[in-house]
């Protein structure tokens, strides 16, 4: 049903994390039309703003719906065979040469359908969204043809008009150099700046352009062709960048405007300042980070000590980062980077919209779309702490309660 | 209804994980009163065991009841405020003098009533059973008290009624020093063997006894008179040994016949060799390893090469291990601490059954009880390589199909 036909909405007494910090009073919290449309100390409320609105929930723990700002949900296949056999003592060159890595989700994602790829997807976005998701970005990345990339793309859209859920697309044409490029890695970012990006424009498929700066994806220089082709379509502009490596890629990609630089463990000082004056979101991938055992810590305090804003994603992938549950990552931030849970929070609602550039969502404010989470606890911080299935109580999706435990 | 007037349900198409290993066929299986009462590969399978059964699912991974056997789950309070000052730079010391840290534990949960105490542990315990969970150790020792202890027992049995789970009680008296005995450890550990133990005896509300084998906790002297305590009362043996340090304590308790010897990091060769000859179970925590930024590894060439059983447990605690998802324990083990997915699978059923007693329990064979799960999965190490809720399609406990999504 449309939001205008929903009756009003009221929670009382729950306390709020309203997407940058806990507020200092029990709330009460009106939703009207899809949107938050009142929010007051529990002991201010006046109950003529109660009549004719349901009582939705009382008690608890408000945060906005969560978004998780970095995924690679869409792939067919999976690769939990090569996990084993690394596991078993196969060396990486082994498994490169019988064809896996990255590889061999490009070969099972091209040979898929369009409806294969959504049954494969659907499990893991359901799992998102029983984590409390309500926004998430899906990149493409496994197709590395024009056609593929397209049917990647359009998959993210359906799925988006499937479920419950924001979808915000990223064409990753440079994520891997395709097997027939070898060699000509600059004829393949040609491909991507000249045929992807433009008909993934007239198609109306890309919210952004990332790409993989690093010593074995994409070279800076590459890197900045895709951004100027970005550019030109008028793309949102988005970087995995000082991942294994200090490139440069974090400040090459502040320079042309980035709404984020992602994983960035070896970035530098340099680096941060170039983020902080343009405004570019860190985005944090603790997934990644501890599947590969990575030591080098991204560098927390100078993000602190330059106010960049710092998101945190689940980079749901079949390689690196096989988990669809935002609510861990959280726990992993602060265990292994060592947010505060006040900071891993954030970095999964206000500060991933923004990574996104959807500056309104991930907020719960006043006229704010009513993207809403109400969790079976007691204090926000519970949420980063511990790990337990059964806590989400109400996913609030545009004004519609669309999951009750 | 009792397992007696339950229909025989089958099984078709499975790919089972028996606990041991993956068996290498397509299988179809039989259970009846409880029981598995057969198995067969698919393709040999005689309808006329079909007759009278019904049809219970069909395709996806069948593996054992997954068996969690080492746990803190019943305690009051929680430690979300303490992780979130810890993060936000308080040290372990001003925590500690705040009263914070395990007493602040042993004060909540001493102040509980034993429905208190059920209905903050019962979401816990839920988030097990939703993960698959069949069987549960759950100790004590955050009472510290003769009445307390037998509390939180009394508690922990109550949970087993209440949910159709398998619990295991164990005593961990010497958990921590109680404030009141400070200074008089040999006092308490009196305390734990003259009163403790006998009245928990007595009462039929322990299954094993427990230690923590520690600098900060007890020495081998006097974990060696718990243990001849334990000796004298027909109670099994476990251990948290060599977590921080090596006291030897692995092998001692494994002098003494212990089930398990738990955490583990710190042990060396003679401490393997000890346990293999006494045939104890290894219990690994990555858990509290992560919570902790441990870096020192448990020896695990060395369990492997000495033949000793390895078991995965959450450890689900209130400090180190907030945790309550056996699944991400598995992957955590391959991550972290290199199991391969199936010594990891193995640790969370039939080695976790093993490190409890329970040998005939975490085991897919002809007469052991049907304690099963279903996941919609293809191969057993998904279950280990991808973090992703939604997986668990059935859950069957004692023969009765208790969870299907
Ligand atoms: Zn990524
Ligand atoms: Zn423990």
């Amino acid at each position: 049903m449309s939001t205008e036909s929903m009756p009003r909405q009221l929670w009382r007494d729950v306390q709020v994390f309203d997407g940058l910090a806990q507020l200092g009073e029990t709330m009460t919290v009106l939703v009207a039309e899809g949107r938050i449309a009142g929010l007051w100390p529990a002991r201010e409320f006046d109950e003529a703003h109660a009549r004719g609105a349901v009582e939705a929930g009382r008690g608890g723990v408000m945060t906005p719906g969560l978004v998780d700002c970095h995924t690679h949900l869409v792939y067919a296949g999976n690769r939990a065979g090569e996990f084993e056999q690394r596991l078993e003592g196969v060396s990486y060159e082994e498994i490169a040469r019988a064809g896996g890595g990255i590889l061999s989700s490009v070969r099972a994602t091209r040979s898929a359908s369009e409806d294969e790829l959504i049954a494969a997807s659907l499990p893991r976005l359901d799992a998102l969204l029983a984590d409390g998701v309500t926004t998430v970005e899906i990149k493409s990345g496994y197709g590395l043809t024009v056609a593929d990339e397209l049917k990647m793309l359009r998959v993210a859209r359906r799925l988006g008009e499937l479920r419950p859920v924001r979808v915000i697309t990223t064409l990753l044409g440079a994520h891997a150099l395709p097997p027939e490029y070898a060699g000509r890695a600059d004829d393949y970012v040609s491909l991507v700046c000249d045929e992807m990006i433009p008909a993934a424009v007239a198609e109306g498929l890309a919210d952004a352009v990332d790409v993989f700066c690093e010593g074995i994806g994409f070279s800076p220089a590459q890197c900045e062709r895709i951004y100027r082709a970005a550019k030109v379509h008028g793309l949102a502009i988005k970087a995995h960048v000082e991942q294994l490596s200090n490139l440069g890629g974090s400040a090459l990609a502040a320079r042309y405007g980035a709404l984020s630089a992602d994983h960035i463990e070896y970035l530098d000082e340099a680096g941060v300042r170039a983020m902080a004056e343009a405004g570019t979101v860190a985005v944090l991938l603790p997934g990644a980070f501890q599947v590969l055992r990575e030591t080098q810590l991204p560098p927390i305090a100078l993000l602190r000590q330059y106010g960049v804003p710092m998101a945190v994603a689940s980079d749901a992938n079949p390689g690196t980062s096989p988990i669809c549950q935002p609510t861990l990552m959280a726990h992993l931030a602060c265990t292994l980077f060592r947010l505060t849970p006040r900071e891993a929070l954030a970095g999964m609602t206000a500060n991933g919209a923004r990574a996104l550039g959807l500056s309104e969502l991930g907020r719960i404010a006043v006229d704010a779309p009513a993207d809403l989470c109400v969790w079976d606890i007691q204090q926000p911080a519970e949420l980063a702490y511990a790990v337990q299935a059964g806590r989400l109580r109400q996913r609030v999706f545009n004004g519609a309660i669309t999951h009750a435990c």
